[in-house]
């Protein structure tokens, strides 16, 4: 007789996003004629770099010529891509890493929920609450324990050290959703904190092509110690608009390791490669040949033409609310602004009146754990128009 | 303290493909200017049909444009795509899907090793043997026992109805690695057991593109009573020279239900549902787009041609291995041709004589599991022209 993974029956009913989804498209099937505004989902709107955009022409052609046809890749991702990504993201930085150390994949959620797939379940596994769903929902399907960490104006949403034991927990600089970052001094008291108790850090570092000041660090390995034992997860969704392209990376350091019940070191590095060559099987040729061209020298003005972009709407979305008197945090290193609702109205709430009154999408706090509670996210992924009129209507039901 | 999934320490060293390529790299090595032919890991090598490129181009270039622009697609893939496999793969069969049972991924491999994600550890699978390694390494990653399913000679490589109950059964026909084809009758069977003992199966039909013969299945929803108990996997890899360009698809019927421990029956479709939007994120739109031009009339003519190529090499490289005496079976059916080897020499010994005397890289049987042993498996994947040479050469070192 077969059975469920029980750990499944235990979720919440719904993702997050299915959720707000399914009452967009309610408010959107009462109201077919609402000109909605799209700022909840983190999904970029602006089109792919032109230097991406002919990279994958490129690529596809080569699949149209037995000559230079491309099948299988390699599990662990094509060097070309590998060695651009140490040469621009890390090496400036004085960070050394080999190509074994750079796993590409098909996106940085994947490998921030896959990773689960190679820890015990025993392990108890530490979030920031708000967090990004996908931790806690996966490392609830593996039977992990979760342990929030609350983030909240009183610690300027950093959460604090723990005084426990922690196995492993998740950061993530630049937040999802709070916008908030950390500081060099922050991140290694982290840092000492893992290694002083055998901990493993994920850090998930998503929105780091987001940072503007330039004391704050991109790189987890910035930081000393954190080659021994931090995990890096890195992404070109949001860096270059891949969010349907699909392709982002994760580092293994091959000092990161941790324990068997057999009282031996385990190296992560070739465990999540034994990994990702039984259950992937590598990302699209086609995207790692575009995601190369994001290091080229136009790639790189493209890009960052069009982060400055979505930070000139960060820029305007946080200004304007805080003209209209709302408590607004984030949106300066940050793609996303996060808001107090006014008079403490629940953030469902203040998300459904959004939706009526502004036909404003936003994503409630409260959907990112119950620290979220009385707040709303508002991305500035949208267009600068967009993002304009957002604010004017906003401005409007308050 | 953070420990490891320890399951992942029972895995067997290597994977299979990634110990030849070892051995590979090796004799090349040693042997630069050897011209070595790949039959061995079963990638395609004839490019994209023209009507895929052109989508695929068209997709680019939709990327391109803020108006077309394509970000986030539904975990689940796109509409066009799921209604074109409906229409096309299963409806002409008198199956019928709804858009919800079928789910897009980036590929089968990934599929049949991400599936047991959803299913508790203590189930008992049951696999063939010789057998594709993603099946039993991924199950051992999860720390579920196997029990395997002997397919030899004897009994037509087939495997027997087990007198034992297995909770979840591995089927893939056509075969990898040994070609072998089901019949209807053959398929009702398993069904039938799989209904009698609660069993669920997990039908992998990557290779179903490559049945000629009129009588055999396509899929197993063909078969009475599977909509209650099977999954199906299926690829463009083989079927449309999509193994670097990643996309697949899985069928989980609405009716496929497993036990929980509180007695109830839980769907599957739901549960792998929330899986995918936890630890997936959709396949690239490029992709998807290249694999709904499959289904034109241009894209069927071109692929059937494709296979169609593939297929001679098959009879090429089958007849010309009888006319050696050899004992041969698949390659009928399927791109695999499953070669005894000659005076019982073991499997890696006649793969390292065949590729030290004739430059050609074979798979050896015993890779695939012990009744694996005796064998080596060959392609048909390769360029016409270097099926006849491999097969000249190995002639020659017999």
């Amino acid at each position: 007789m077969a059975y469920i993974n029980e750990n499944f029956l235990k979720l919440q009913h719904r993702y997050l996003f299915a959720e707000i989804a399914k009452r967009v498209a309610a408010y959107k099937e009462a109201n077919p004629q609402a000109d909605i505004i799209r700022l909840g989902i983190g999904d970029v709107t602006q089109p792919l770099a032109p230097a991406v955009v002919e990279a994958m022409h490129r690529a596809v052609d080569e699949c149209a010529h037995s000559e230079t046809f491309r099948g299988y890749g390699p599990e662990h991702g094509y060097n070309f891509l590998i060695e651009a990504i140490i040469a621009h993201d890390f090496t400036p930085r004085g960070i050394s890493l080999t190509p074994e150390e750079v796993f590409i994949s098909d996106g940085a959620k994947s490998d921030t929920g896959n990773i689960g797939d190679i820890l015990a379940a025993g392990n108890l596994v530490g979030v920031t609450d708000p967090v990004y769903p996908v931790y806690v929902d996966t490392n609830t399907m593996s039977g992990r324990q979760i342990s929030y960490i609350p983030c909240n104006e009183a610690n300027g949403f950093m959460g604090d050290i723990p005084a426990t034991k922690l196995d492993v927990v998740y950061l993530c600089f630049p937040n999802n959703p709070t916008g908030a970052v950390i500081t060099r001094e922050g991140l290694q008291r982290w840092v000492d904190y893992a290694l002083k108790n055998d901990c493993l850090i994920l850090y998930d570092a998503a929105y780091e092509a987001f940072i503007q000041d330039a004391d704050i660090p991109h790189s987890i390995y910035e930081i000393d110690g954190a080659r021994q034992c931090a995990i890096e997860f890195r992404s070109f969704s949001k860096t270059a608009g891949f969010t349907g392209t699909r392709c982002g990376y994760t580092i293994i350091p091959n000092e990161v390791t941790v324990n068997s019940l057999n009282g031996h070191r385990v190296a992560l590095n070739a465990i999540w490669d034994r990994r990702q060559c039984s259950k992937f099987n590598g990302a699209s040729y086609v995207s790692q040949r575009g995601a190369e061209a994001v290091f080229s020298p136009e790639g790189q003005r493209q890009v960052r033409a069009t982060i400055a972009y979505y930070m000139d709407n960060a820029k305007i979305i946080r200004q304007g609310l805080e003209q209209y008197g709302l408590k607004v945090f984030g949106g300066q290193n940050a793609p996303y602004i996060w808001v107090r609702t006014p008079d403490g109205i629940g953030s469902w709430n203040f998300f459904d009146r959004l939706l009526r009154e502004a036909q404003v999408v936003t994503t409630p706090g409260a959907g990112f754990g119950a620290a979220g509670e009385g707040y709303i996210r508002i991305t500035a992924f949208g267009s600068h128009e967009s993002s304009v009129e957002a604010l004017k209507r906003i401005g409007k039901c308050l």
